[in-house]
């Protein structure tokens, strides 16, 4: 016994809508043949909803949805240390999963399936992705500058959690070997990242020319770009997850389109601190793959790729003064399509035999009137909280607006609670 | 007998939670010393509820919900001349009425008070307004060339509005006068608008500057950028709205800050349609009172003022590297408080004699969890479907998320059905 929806019109598909069909976690038939009223499936009415495979969050560092809205006009340093790291340093393995519980339950309600997250305890956040039902690429970020210095216990941590969690919760969680960037890991503690990401075939999640000025020290200190310098230590011999690339230069991009690299564009969290607006437009001429993600809520302030999408082609076509730039349909692929092949699921999320992952978006709203075009629709009309239904695997996470794996009174209580403590101490 | 909120969360007041009450339409005490169970007012709870006196959107055209997700990625003048334009031409009164009430539906339903429009048939927009129980300075936007071209029935329409609909509804409903752009009407329309103006003493509203052409072919054609033409005409002599303003230079932002104009920066519509980025940092650097506005949903796709604020600050920061320009107070203040002069209101929402406008956002979400700092959260956090309550005047037009004022599946289907209609004549 399976489940349909029925007469949903998926995004990407023909422009008819669809019957959409799934048994046992996997996509089983589009537009079934049989008469929905004649199976013993479960039939859910699609009927004026948008269906999308569920958007991928391409970076991010779920837990820290605890700092959200904590001291936001302050300049980096000040924010770094006076706020965000004393609190960060107390946080414990029980805070982090309430935490990274809130961030997912965020990002389910607004249609996010899958998270590419780099933090720590990641024990505690892979049993916050097992229980809620999502599917997630967790990174421990590796800080060493070199072996002996912390690099050994940094590189064992991340051993343990790929020996541990790689693959698990029927393939829903994965493990990225992560060197959190250039400027924080020494060049020995790259190698060895690259050659345990090789040992293990998992892929590798790594920060890459965030700001300006991060890239000016790391030419007046080694001749290269952060591109460069990474490809110098065959790191892109991995599939890599190159976060940020806000100051890559056309050099930088023959590099990152020659190898297999998604980079993570993350429009708002840029624009939030200032770090300025990554190349997207060149970066797809030339044929980079990129995708889309929310960086931590601490920087951005939410979890909402539909928010995403509206800063990718607002920054774009505003800064080079273009309204060609940045079509719906590109940055609607940016955000379902670009991460799929890194997070190991098949590009087409509505073929046959692919995991049941599925999002649908009620359009019957005044914002979404009148109905034009789906594609325009969802880039530029949508509220993520237009969100009713997802599925991962074929299992209902949210339905008719309810989370369905997750306790989300209990989650905010508890996020509440650990904040009042922290503060407190 | 009055309603009273009670403990919710005045944005840019104390930070203590606080009673509101109002009667008569005005808001007669904050934090009144009654205790409200002893009173015979309509007590409505505000815990973990924002409140705001509105949003005002400073530039708009209500009826072109019609055209939203029709055609967005087709270049500029392709889009008018094969979409926009013939089926504009086709709209009857009726119609802009329908239309016109769908996007007052949005604008309630994302927080929006008071509505600064510019459109035709304007009676049928008057009309909505009236009904619906809104805020709104509305426009006849003149093109003509010359007074015997067009010019003298323009602005014969624009004075029988005037006459017809200036300070009806209660002093809802406002006119202005209104050329359209300095290359739609020619000089002596432009100073007979000024003359009607002080006339009748109303504002002005005109779109100035919006594209790098226009300033380039009027530099071209007359010596002086649009700012300084409208200068030489004596425009700024009547409190002016000026829209867009995206491409002003030192000069013309001096003039600006010289005179009673108010900016309607429009940072979607502008990104949109590649008019760029306006220097709002430097307007406000020189003392210039900019606001916010959406423009038509044709080139935006959505009437949300909240959507608006976050675009503000990521395009400032973002192309000027800065995480200092635009704090969330600043962007809070141009939605809110800048154009209140303009439409009448006095400066602070909340001051008692204030007509009762109020907004209540609920903050009980995960994507507004934790609660650290209240005006964060309005310029990062919060989704315009948080915001649960809105009255004008002191009447509830939405309450609960349901509109009082609009019957909204009507609305719906008549727009749907006008779409239709149009579509396959």
């Amino acid at each position: 016994m399976g489940t349909i929806i029925r007469n949903a019109h998926p995004i990407g598909a023909s422009l008819a809508d669809t019957n959409l069909r799934f048994e046992d976690g996997r996509i089983a038939a589009l537009n079934p043949l049989q008469d929905p009223s004649q199976t013993s499936d479960t039939v859910i009415d699609g009927a004026g909803k948008l269906a999308i495979p569920g958007f991928i969050n391409a970076h991010t560092h779920l837990a820290m949805v605890l700092f959200r809205g904590l001291a936001d006009d302050v300049p980096l340093q000040v924010w770094l240390e006076d706020h965000i790291w004393p609190l960060e340093q107390q946080l414990q393995p029980e805070d982090v999963y309430w935490c990274s519980l809130l961030g997912i339950a965020e990002g389910i309600r607004s249609g996010t399936t899958t998270f590419v997250d780099m933090y720590f305890h990641n024990e505690q956040i892979a049993r916050a992705v097992e229980e809620s039902g999502v599917r997630a690429l967790l990174a421990y970020g590796m800080i060493a500058s070199s072996l002996q210095d912390r690099g050994r216990s940094e590189l064992a941590k991340t051993e343990s959690l790929v020996q541990n969690w790689h693959g698990r919760a029927n393939g829903r969680i994965q493990i990225s070997v992560s060197p959190h960037a250039v400027y924080t890991c020494g060049e020995e503690v790259i190698r060895a990242a690259v050659d345990m990401a090789h040992k293990y075939g998992t892929t590798l999640h790594t920060h890459v020319s965030e700001t300006r000025s991060e890239v000016d020290e790391w030419k007046a200190k080694t001749g290269m770009t952060p591109v460069e310098y990474l490809q110098s230590l065959d790191v892109f011999s991995v599939p890599t997850l190159a976060a940020h690339c806000v100051h890559v230069d056309a050099d930088d991009i023959g590099i990152l389109a020659a190898h297999p690299v998604t980079v993570a564009h993350c429009p708002k969290s840029n624009a939030k601190l200032g770090s300025g607006i990554a190349p997207v437009h060149a970066m797809h001429q030339s044929g980079v793959s990129v995708a889309i993600g929310t960086d931590g809520a601490a920087s951005n302030n939410r979890l909402d790729i539909v928010e995403e999408l509206r800063a990718c082609w607002m920054l774009q076509r505003a800064s080079h003064e273009n309204p060609a730039y940045m079509s719906s349909t590109q940055v609607i692929s940016m955000a379902v399509r670009a991460a799929r092949g890194l997070v190991g699921l098949p590009e087409d999320g509505f073929s046959e035999g692919a995991p049941a992952d599925v999002v649908l978006f009620d359009t019957n709203h005044v914002h979404t009137t009148p109905p034009h075009d789906a594609e325009a629709m969802l880039a530029y009309a949508v509220n993520s909280r237009d969100v009713t239904d997802v599925y991962v695997d074929g299992k209902a996470l949210l339905k008719n607006g309810e989370l369905r794996t997750i306790d989300e009174e209990r989650v905010i209580s508890e996020v509440r609670r650990l904040l009042h403590r922290l503060k407190n101490r």
